[in-house]
């Protein structure tokens, strides 16, 4: 679906599924030279069963009942480093939460891990939280009990936002225990899922989903993980994905930490002991020269009317002027300028050329 | 007094410090074009004053009545791999236990560890030196409090010789509290120090000891280390000495890991968990093709008469062909082949050409 999409656009995809046929240039290609090529049939039959389930307007209006949003790529709030997903990116994503997705992402990092922790996996997974948000890093994680709600609550206690990227639905909470988290989360970050209101969590989801994990953040970091943990996936995307990867070591008598020292034993990850470390593995990856923000990376809603207008009239790719932004957010150029450098301090935008465009991490 | 001892060899060097005065061709060698070259003549007057308390004939026989042994390079009992030493080779070794030093270091890997040890760095030793043992590996330790002694008892629970180099003499017991550990080591390994008997441990030969253990070694695992302890010593040795390096990481909330994490991190030493990532380690350096041997290294006197016979006319370094050997060890030609047979499976002898000669470490 991925690739039908990049050729044909949403709604082209949209009209060869409706009409139960593909464009036979696009199977060929799909097809051809290929030792084991996907069974394009099966697929699209499968598309047509979804089609016939699927009910976007009721998703939308559940949706804006809840204070949720909908983005797709191209909106100024996708985070523009899922595209290293290639044809597996998502098509769309669902928010909720106070917090702009793609700025809190441009300084992000993914702390992963098992869900049965032990305490000293939660320990060391909410003081790394903690250590991160101290220092401006966003935690994104899945949400989950043990290290991901850890994670989540580290984070929240540094007062950064923080992001849950879920394998349901934005209104489902699983497990059901982390409601008051979820909530504390929707207040300072953001909820993300590609499943639309109400869909349950299946195990295939949570695969899929740690793609999304791996791919929103800087660098993962494993906190805990068992020989067989779901995180260890997360890892494998990361990897896949050329992002930096760390583990944390542990006792050698936890089978919770055998994950994480064979990662390191093979120099899959790099052995972190702190958020210091973290940092300094994931902090490399950006631009160097850009200063340290002082404090945590602002949550869209607490930046002044002006700055707001300024930051959503930069361009995400290509660079603009700032007689042009001027325009665009309807203020004088002074203010401009003045508005563009404290958002570049914060990480928000940076130079291109004679213009500026939103950060990319990479 | 390696370089003078190396070139003028142990007679004409000590002949030069009696007479107080050193070859004028070494000192220029020692000093010429060097930027900050030895204050030779301070040396000199060092080894003086050492030279006239000493009493070689009341040591020897103070090791004889203690049922000690000297050792000296050439000796058959002498670890060639010392040789690795360059100048800083021991000029001989006090050895006191019924293993044979040479061959009990054949398949050796060194476990060292903080004496202020936490119960999981104790425990981890004892398990080391224990599966260590079990697979045929010696442990060489330091006798000390906490990781030392843990590892050399589970490597005598383990039923292989340990070897314990000493900083101090080898009628010294320190610390007094390994009384029974040090006689265990006596017999069934062998104890080890470069100091005469009667000779106190002072720190400054804490750190000389520690070069010996991580020259005798094929590699040294650091089991817990906090950042300055001693142990990051031995493993700045085998570094320098190209041995493996390889660290246990444990929680990153004990500052007794913290030392072994930065090894790790630093990529200076391989994450461990177990004997056997140990053994994967240490095992690849010397002849990948030579069976591992069924049980544990043999000290010498369960060796029977004509096997040792045999492996005692096996010369160290140029190789030696059967009938050479069997008219040294005073047997026939076809009991020369089975036994040397039986001595390469298990590690001792290797061909060198046509001939067989003692096993390398490297």
């Amino acid at each position: 679906m991925g690739r039908l999409v990049a050729a044909y656009g949403p709604e082209g995809a949209l009209g060869q599924v409706r009409q139960g046929r593909l464009d036979p240039c696009f199977v060929e290609e799909m097809t051809s030279g290929k030792s084991r090529p996907p069974d394009v049939e099966r697929h699209l039959r499968a598309w047509r069963a979804r089609l016939q389930g699927a009910d976007p307007v009721a998703d939308l209006d559940e949706g804006a009942r809840l204070g949720a949003r909908l983005i797709v790529p191209g909106d100024l709030e996708w985070p523009t480093q899922l595209d290293d997903l290639g044809p597996e990116r998502p098509l769309a994503l669902w928010l909720r939460g106070d917090a702009d997705l793609r700025f809190s992402c441009l300084r992000s990092v993914a702390v992963v891990g098992s869900r049965a922790a032990t305490p000293y996996g939660t320990h060391v997974s909410a003081e790394m939280g903690a250590g991160l948000a101290e220092a401006g890093w966003t935690v994104i994680s899945g949400g989950a009990y043990g290290v991901d709600a850890a994670a989540h609550r580290g984070s929240l206690a540094g007062s950064a936002p923080t992001v849950a990227v879920l394998a349901c639905g934005i209104d489902i909470v699983y497990p059901a225990a982390n409601h008051a988290l979820f909530a504390a989360v929707r207040g300072k970050g953001v909820i993300v899922s590609e499943c639309p209101p109400g869909v349950r969590p299946t195990r295939p989801r949570f695969l899929i989903r740690n793609r999304v994990i791996a791919a929103l953040s800087r660098g993962t970091v494993v906190v805990e993980a068992a020989l067989r943990s779901g995180a260890l996936n997360t890892a494998t995307h990361a990897v896949a994905l050329r992002r930096h990867l760390a583990a944390v070591p542990g006792p050698v008598t936890s089978e919770n930490s055998a994950g994480c020292h064979r990662l390191i034993r093979r120099a899959e990850a790099v052995c972190v002991t702190s958020c210091r470390d973290v940092i300094e593995l994931v902090g490399a990856i950006g631009d160097d020269l850009a200063p340290e923000p002082r404090g945590p990376v602002l949550p869209r809603d607490s930046l002044d009317d002006e700055t707001r207008a300024v930051l959503e009239s930069v361009p995400a790719r290509s660079g603009a002027g700032p007689a042009t932004i001027a325009v665009a957010a309807g203020v004088d150029i002074p203010t401009v300028l003045s508005r563009l450098g404290a958002l570049a301090a914060a990480g928000y935008v940076e130079r291109a050329g004679r213009g500026w465009r939103l950060r990319h991490i990479h």
